[in-house]
């Protein structure tokens, strides 16, 4: 199969850079186009050091623009751009007959209204909805392999979803019931200059933030109402955790009446048992981020207290790898017809 | 005021550490007796570099018994032992007069049939169980003063305890709906050589642990229990995080029928007004382990999510102070007659 | 004695918040004024969350200009500005009688001409360079009782200055093999929103930087010479790992010629035997930074090499106490005829 | 080209993981053999849960003993024990007809008596020190391609070694000014429940150790005599910090009389300037762990002082890989006629 040439737009950022990272070892990728704000005409390697000698070092950052990345030959485009930015490169990208995986949160949402309460503006591309697909291949593979435009998951919902989305769909759990505890990495706020995330700030600490209504919360409750059937709330508490990569969630909720505990082992297996990137722990143990570090691995634990009539469930995940562009790369692989793993392990 | 001839029993590990730490700087206190099993005949500076050149730095370790701690002529003990062993020296040394603050979970349970259900074996002492009183100033403070036995609290309690007992007492929240994780410092394990505590094992990990049953839930039902009036059944989630020291506890739960959001903030203020070392934040920010890091003061933040009728409390303690040697040494304190504050500020 | 009003001028970085810190517990301080650009009419607890409920928490920010400072009544000002802006303040705070120690590089430089080729400036006000003092006590101590203007030394410098110091006055080293390897936690950069000083950029790395001329060498070598009675020239190697607070040294160099081994020792016990903040460890052990870490202690260890005939010292401080704020105090106790280590135990 | 059975002998250690996880992604590689004193039964997913549901994760550990390894069928063997022990396999494997990477310290040294010296008892096969080859691939890499015993170098080794062996060779530096201090992360100190490599004991913390004769002194001498082409004796000073992964080190040296600075780059660029894994800086920044960790580069920056003659060099390189488990994959690679960088891209 040949390589399919690519273009990563606005590759400064952590999310970028780990894409690159991975895409470098990915046999079926040709690199022709990255791009960003500030760094147009350096190669690579100057921005971001760990590339020098690498495969992709020596590509030189093109204008931050969808014309100079039409022109570069590109078929394929991962925008790792901020929210309301994406769009601007979506529109023309798509017109240029490029197939786009999208990791902002621009095309996310089903619903521009939706939108506009958790994000605070108008959808900056509304008319683009419709045709986005959400890029969690292990609850939309078959429309991940025909999208022209994919919107991967948020590194958050990534980690309460996929634990939850069984559950959900085989009434397992009380909706009602759920309370999801997420710890992040300090990746997770980008690399942007502000006092909150230096290190001094964030070492030794731990904060939860962004309550009762992070924005990733939309996320959340819009696939696990499609998964249950019916409108779904549940709380979601963010925290932020000094170190770099990853993200451990935390979720309580009650069984549904009449439902007993081996149900949710149960639907877990069934629904994942195939799954190549999903690593069901049972009871043994609860997920642990080092064990997930740097790979495109969740792995999820749960068990039941029967004291309180509570399933626990823990999964962890790299932020930056499944929460972001290791599951960017899998769809990415999908949509061209390659083995769903294929440079992620 | 003449200073309190104090012995520290158990001197060895990280409560003991910081316990000589604080009553370094506390003006009513000679610390005449340190022991340990291993470090007999030591002065305290060669097993605690830190107190070299400091007020105790050369105070000898005495033998690991009661009858040196007798003959030092010590009218109070600080214990900062395991649990099991507290016990053994708890008997002897009230029989000889002294007064005893206890760091372990020896005598914090009112129960001995509790106390084997959560911990696994008989009670070492059960008469004593009478005796002893929660060193939880905020909550027990008239009892404390007149106590010969105080079990001071576990870190992990105390950070739940705190926010929840005062909207428990009046009814605010519907118990049953609690659900608390918390996130605590790799201290709270102990200074012991463990793998799972490795600098390599922590760094860059977070985990969930000791689920759903964890120790000091009992301790935590224990007292919101009698904050409520009733038998209260709650989850509770402990987590492994990368720092030293500090806990921060999150807790989500429905407000009882009838009761409105601002019910929260005004039974926290009633409840704490007047209190040294309770910081309330009302809903201006979210607790934060730096801003009580190497202090007795635990803050408090809350928040009502209308989406879902739940109150969202955090909380954060240095888990070695006001979760153990600070909160002990508030008890020492009230029962000297002294300012509640002294040396701890 | 009656307490001295003092002055905080610069109260919203790292050192004045340790400053703040160490002085709520000093007993012979009243903390009359502080000042920040951006806080003025704020409490200092808005700013700095930790104090609120604490001595000085309710204290207003002033104006950042050294007219609300004298109108304060502060008979004693601490400027904990960036250096060049201490100069502006010194001036009229001196002009006003106050008594001034600065914690800027201002006032460190015997010689603007140094100071011009170090910092790449002219100097602010070197008219006022021969009425300062080297804030040092253990080589300065009786200029700096009388001082009415001290400039406390640089983090590095004291790191280095003082295992140094005793074996250049006494002709026991070789001025010309000194090189000197300095590790400093992220505190050192000041809490300034850049992007290498973020928490992602910082944890899990090391580095070399400011090489070969960074301006603390000026300083050092300033310091060195003067023990040496000769010019004095070193190598210096500063590096930023991550931690918090802290610094680390370790000094190479070979023993004057026809010196013996025992010199080392010998030189720095005569020097150091009273005093209260040096720490000295012989063969025994080498400096580790969690031994005097939020202490005002240095501690010093040396070995010999025969092999190499060179000796290796280490010394440990907590960068933001002995190396910044404790050892303002330390001086601002002498200057005001106090007990050197009040308030610093 | 087939792939080669390999053998991992003592895979529960760091660098025993890491070469595992390296050797997943080699095509080149097919592992038949994992062994371990305490895990012989279990599947390696079992002990090491990262590689749950990866390549190797089924693999089952074989008893600790040289027949195992044989039986597997192995026609190669990595070593990843520790020192002394090494040799009790390589001796029977070798006579079993596999070729051997080991990555203990038993067979770097040329001589048995400098092993005594350092390590402190007698070398456990000396009769194999002459089929031993240094493994390291810029220095020794035709050597290594027929070998059938490669002695992998130690990580401080590497990072000193690296940038100093072409100076030496070429007369750049005066050997005897050589003073180089590394800062390692704690993986270097093994997977041992010790309490001084616990998290709270390495967090905020940084300390020489192991002056002034680190056992890997020997090694780093041994290879810069040999580079030299005379004696080298140098000065070496390891520390600890608190991070996972990577070794920092700086090194400063006299130039040799007569030598210009430029010759310095000249003779690095010379040297390595078709080397796959070399990164060189020039005096642009100073190398950073995190531009090289997780990956096979060491990065090695320089610059020479003029006020004090010194040149002063610093490398980085990851201390499982590079210094470890990448570097006994790239001698592999040679051994087996493969591309030199196979798997460790």
């Amino acid at each position: 199969m040949q390589a399919v040439k690519v273009a990563v737009v606005g590759a400064s950022g952590y999310s970028g850079e780990e894409l690159i990272r991975l895409l470098a070892r990915h046999p079926g990728v040709e690199l022709v186009c990255v791009t960003s704000r500030q760094h147009a005409g350096k190669p690579l390697a100057a921005v971001h050091p760990r590339f020098a000698g690498g495969r992709f070092g020596g590509v030189e950052f093109a204008p931050s623009d969808a014309g100079s990345v039409i022109a570069s030959g590109a078929a394929f485009a991962f925008l790792a751009l901020p929210h309301g930015l994406a769009s601007e490169f979506a529109r023309p990208l798509l017109a240029g007959g490029l197939r786009v995986v999208d990791l902002s949160a621009d095309f996310r949402l089903r619903s521009a209204e939706v939108y506009r309460e958790f994000y605070g503006e108008e959808h900056p591309a509304p008319e683009l909805l419709a045709r986005a697909v959400y890029g969690m291949p292990e609850t939309h593979r078959e429309e991940i392999r025909e999208a022209e435009l994919v919107a991967s998951p948020g590194c958050y919902p990534t980690s309460a979803i996929l634990p939850l989305y069984p559950l959900l769909e085989r009434q397992v759990l009380a909706p009602a019931t759920i309370v999801i505890n997420s710890l992040s990495g300090v990746s997770g706020a980008g690399r942007k200059a502000v006092e909150d995330y230096l290190f001094v700030e964030c070492n030794e600490n731990a904060r939860a933030y962004g309550l009762p209504k992070h924005r990733h919360l939309s996320e959340i409750e819009q696939e696990l109402s499609a998964a249950a059937g019916a409108a779904v709330r549940v709380s979601f508490a963010p925290h932020l955790i000094p170190l770099s990569r990853g993200i451990l969630t935390t979720i309580h909720a009650s069984l549904a009446p009449g439902v007993e505990p081996g149900a949710v082992g149960a639907a877990l297996e069934e629904k994942y048992a195939g799954e190549r990137f999903v690593r069901l722990l049972g009871e043994a143990r609860f997920a642990e981020i080092k064990h997930v570090a740097l790979t495109n691995f969740i792995e999820i634990g749960w068990r039941h207290d029967p004291r309180t009539g509570r399933v626990i469930m823990s999964s962890a995940e790299d932020n930056l790898v499944k929460g972001a562009s290791g599951q960017a790369i899998q769809s990415f692989n999908l949509m061209t017809g390659r083995a769903e793993d294929e440079g992620l392990v």
